[in-house]
C-alpha cells in the first residue's frame, strides 16, 4: 500500500500539464450520471460555472433542484424522449438539437464543466456521428471539462478521452425483486 | 433494445418488494465517492435527511459546502487521516471512532442516506472487523439506504450487498501525465 500510495505520489508530481478533460462514464453498471453529477457538485462548490444537457428524459429534476444555482444551466432534450419511439428520424431530430446546445456551451468559455448526460446512447445509436463530435471536443475553448455518460461509449470516443471509467453491475436489487425508489433511482 | 427495454421493464413491474439498499461502489476507477455525492445530492433533493462519515480525509469540502444543509451531517474520521501512517493501533483507534458515530447513524430511522465513504479500505486493511459492519447494516433502522464506497470491498460485504458496482478505471489521465486540479479530484 505504502509503495503504491509512494508511486503514485510520484505519477502525480510527475504530471507536468493541467489539462481539461473529456471524462467518459459507460458500462451496463449504476453510477454513470450519479458521479457526472458528483462532479458537477464539486464544480459548483468550487464556485465555477457548468451546464447538463441530457440526452434522455430522466427523473433528475431533484438534482437540479438541489443543485440550483445562477452558475447552472439545464437542459433536456425533447420532451419525454425516452428513445423507446419507433420514430428513429425523430430521434435524430431531437438529438440534433441537444447537439446544437451543447455545441454552443462547447464554444463558451465561461462554462467549466458541460456534461453531457446519456449522449453515448445517441452515439451508439448513429443517432449523432462520433466524428463530428470529436471533432467539437478537440476544439472546444480551453479551460472546460466534459463529462459524457452512457452505456455503450463508442471505441473512437474512449480514443479521444482523458478519463474513462466503466461502471459494471457486479449484483442490481431489480434481479433480486426490488422497485425502483425515489433518491436512488430518481 | 426494446426487446430489452421490455424485459426491464417486465423485471421492474416484476420487483413488489421496496427494499432499503445496502450500495456498495468499489472497484480502481474513479467515481466511486463522486456517486455516492450524487447520491446524496439526489435524496437532499428529495428533502430526506443524510449523513456522511468520511473514512479518509480528502478534499472533498467544496461538495460538502455546496450540498451544505440543515438535513445534511457530515464527519471526517480524525484529523489529517491519510491511511499512510506506520502507526496500524492509530489508524484502527481512528476507525473505531468513526465506525461510532456510523453506527449511531444506522440506529437512527431520521436519517435516510448514510454515505461511509472508504470504509471499504477499512475493512480490506481489517481495522474494522467485516462481520461487525454487517451486522450493524443487518440490523439497522429501517427506511434507510447505506452507500459504501472505496476500493477493494470485501467479498463478504459484496454478498450482504443488494447493490454493486465496480468503478474499473479503463484511462486515467495521471497516466498520461496530467495533475490533479480543483473540481475534478477534490
Amino acid at each position: 500500500m505504502q509503495a503504491l500510495q509512494a508511486k503514485m505520489r510520484k505519477k502525480i508530481r510527475a504530471a507536468q500539464e493541467k489539462r481539461d478533460l473529456v471524462i467518459v462514464h459507460t458500462g451496463n453498471g449504476k453510477g454513470k450520471s450519479t458521479a457526472g453529477f458528483g462532479l458537477l457538485a464539486r464544480m459548483l462548490g468550487h464556485g465555477r460555472r457548468c451546464a447538463v444537457v441530457q440526452f434522455i428524459k430522466s427523473g433528475d429534476r431533484a438534482v437540479e433542484k438541489l443543485l440550483h444555482s445562477p452558475k447552472l444551466s439545464w437542459h433536456y432534450v425533447g420532451d419525454g424522449f425516452t428513445w423507446d419511439t419507433q420514430n428513429r428520424a425523430a430521434d435524430i431530430a431531437r438529438c440534433r438539437e441537444g447537439w446544437a446546445i451543447a455545441s454552443a456551451y462547447l464554444r463558451q468559455p465561461e462554462v467549466k464543466l458541460l456534461v453531457l448526460d446519456e449522449l453515448n446512447i445517441a452515439l451508439s445509436f448513429d443517432y449523432l456521428p462520433v466524428d463530428e463530435v470529436i471533432a467539437a471536443l478537440a476544439t472546444r475553448a480551453p479551460g472546460k471539462h466534459v463529462v459524457i455518460t452512457g452505456r455503450n461509449a463508442p471505441e473512437k470516443l474512449i480514443a479521444a478521452a482523458d478519463l474513462v471509467t466503466e461502471m459494471r453491475e457486479i449484483k442490481h436489487p431489480f434481479n433480486a425483486g426490488v422497485k425502483a425508489q425515489a433518491g436512488i433511482e430518481f
